[in-house]
């Protein structure tokens, strides 16, 4: 089998699973992009087996520590702990992330599940290439009625995978409706604009609709509406939800009637309409994407959550509830929570942290892979005047 | 009245309320230790009103942004807006923390509820000066049938305050019994070697107990045990408890007796207990006291953390949780959850992160104030070997 030599000190050493380019001292054997290949230190020890990419940035990621080959064995395993798991931390396994790449030990491939249909991504070469062998141990796990390929995701092209959405097994659901926490949710994972949901924030749209009683609610980046739905149909007295998509913002509108609740749905970008309002609002939530991928463009990133935070604190009622989300990896917990503060100063108002919020469970956090946390959250109450 | 001016780009212009002496350009109308003085900037633009201290490593700390007496009316608001804060977040206004120092306004002031009796802190010599005072709108308040001053911080001394145990108000309870969670605890406020509860962990004594049915659980730095009897009262297999202290094992052992449950307590170091047991277990806690009060011994702290994970780790059966806490502020939540990650490389085990613990909501962090966070907490589970 070919394979690397991976220089001292990396961070395979240190619990991780990637090489990067400039940790690998050399390869033997002429491995090829999409290869599986063994790895080693630089005194011939084995550090396990991975699959390689020469033209990713991350060259090579560690599936195992032990000789393993890509087989129908192995999936049906892996993807078996990986739903035991989920299980066990007490998630719904009708409507959860199945599979989540390296926090799985199965780097590039996610697997969401909306009852009897999986969405399946490929992400890496090596992956891709066997994608009719994890679509087997899929349908031999859960039996389900239909797997849609949605390779559609950007980072796709780097990796040298053709983007494709195709239905890979069974019969296309078309549109359908799945709950979550109570709510009902129409998707279409073929065709639609918007495909699933964000699984990794249910448990955030659960938490502040505990707040929401009685109170007038903006969820701005609302897309098909989780928190502004969860808060309406908890009894919010308003919901406003604002998302430059007018696609999302019609999906929302959907979602409200199909939950038989009231929500003033606004195709607006987000940050004029922070600029511009003119009500206050007892809960503002603010849950954009991700406004960096990468460190170069983080401090332009820290400016647009500045601004954002500058603006929803000035909209916030005395007393008044801001639940703000960052689901880039790249901007810390302590930077995106002192982002938070700069804007309360600059605002004059002084916040009270009183929850915390992370991505769901079945989006596992693996510490010793650090890029496995991405999404971070804070929610703040504002404070009586001192 | 006497104030100081505080250099520009000092902490108080980020939303803080403290200022150091290096922080100061100079003081006017000779304040003395015990002040109450205002504060103005370089441009004589006023800061608000603070306590003073020139004995203490906190010069000054802000209790107002206007100009406020320390007087009873004052006292009676904010412990009023105190208590209003923990009903509003669910908390049981019975057995809380009611009041907590920066956090609420009130340096230096802490004030633990266990039903009809309050034990007060006193912890800045301002506030120390006004005792009476506090007392006073701690009564109208809450109507308490006992008020104990339970100042015995060894901090008191640089304050140049009187270490002293008293009661002030009402009469002495004796030893008597509270519930938290459900779990019987036997406390005495004025002549305990243990009192009261450490109230900031109550809620991750519950979260643990919902993984120990039928589990064997060891709890290390247990003190009276709210790990341990959590997790024995939710049906735990066996639990063991380490604690160095031979009165927090007696209390331990009598707080089972009161729950009907069995614990395994003995008095041994915790370290040494790690290192030399021969068992397995499922569930391992570990809340150390703090291992450091400054940044100076944060390397020496940091070692010894890495060492109880370390032993830890490899005293954890297949598939095994794993809790930790530091209460120290100084150790960030990278570096801690760095140093397990560190500790499970050296043991050969892969580590999930399942929950982030924080301080209860009775221990208000205000992220402006950095210092008011300093709980953290990790509970993370093995994962199956890859």
């Amino acid at each position: 089998m070919a394979g690397i030599i991976v220089k001292p000190r990396s961070r395979i050493f240190h619990g991780h699973d990637w090489v990067y380019a400039s940790e690998i001292r050399k390869t033997f054997g002429n491995p090829q992009a999409g290869d599986v290949i063994s790895m080693k230190d630089f005194r011939d020890r084995p550090l396990g087996t991975a699959i390689y990419n020469p033209n990713s940035q991350i060259v090579a990621r560690r599936f195992s520590r032990r000789k393993q080959k890509l087989d129908l064995e192995f999936f049906t395993r892996r993807i078996g702990q990986a739903i035991e798991y989920r299980k066990s931390a007490g998630l719904d396994p009708e409507l959860a992330r199945i599979v989540w790449s390296e926090s799985d030990a199965l780097p590039g491939i996610v697997v969401d599940r909306y009852g009897d249909h999986l969405v399946l991504q490929t992400l890496t070469l090596a992956m891709y290439n066997v994608r009719e062998v994890i679509v087997e141990a899929l349908v031999e796990q859960l039996a389900p009625k239909s797997i849609i390929l949605r390779n559609d995701a950007p980072s796709l092209i780097a990796e040298g995978i053709p983007q494709e959405v195709a239905l890979v097994h069974g019969e296309n659901p078309g549109q359908f409706i799945i709950e979550a926490n109570g709510i009902k949710f129409e998707i279409d994972l073929l065709d639609g604009q918007k495909t699933g949901l964000y699984l990794d924030q249910l448990d955030a749209h659960a938490a502040i609709a505990k707040y929401a009683k009685g109170k007038r609610v903006l969820d701005c980046f609302c897309n098909q509406g989780g928190f502004a739905l969860a808060c309406a149909k908890a009894g919010a007295a308003s919901v406003t939800a604002v998302d430059v998509s007018e696609s999302a913002i019609a999906q929302c509108q959907r979602n409200a009637e199909l939950n038989g609740v009231e929500i003033n749905a606004i195709a607006h970008n987000a940050f004029d309409y922070l600029k511009n309002c003119e009500e206050t609002f007892d809960i503002i939530i603010l849950d954009p994407p991700s406004f960096t991928k990468n460190k170069k463009t983080l401090s332009n990133a820290m400016r647009g959550y500045k601004e954002i935070h500058l603006r929803g604190i000035k909209l916030l009622e005395q007393g008044g509830i801001l639940s703000t989300y960052c689901c880039s990896h790249h901007a810390t917990r302590e930077l995106f929570l002192k982002n938070i503060v700069d804007a309360s100063v600059d605002a004059k108002r002084s916040l009270r942290l009183i929850q915390t919020h992370g991505q769901r469970l079945d989006h596992p956090v693996i510490p010793a892979i650090p890029e496995t946390e991405y999404l971070k959250g804070f929610t703040l109450q504002q404070m009586p005047s001192r």
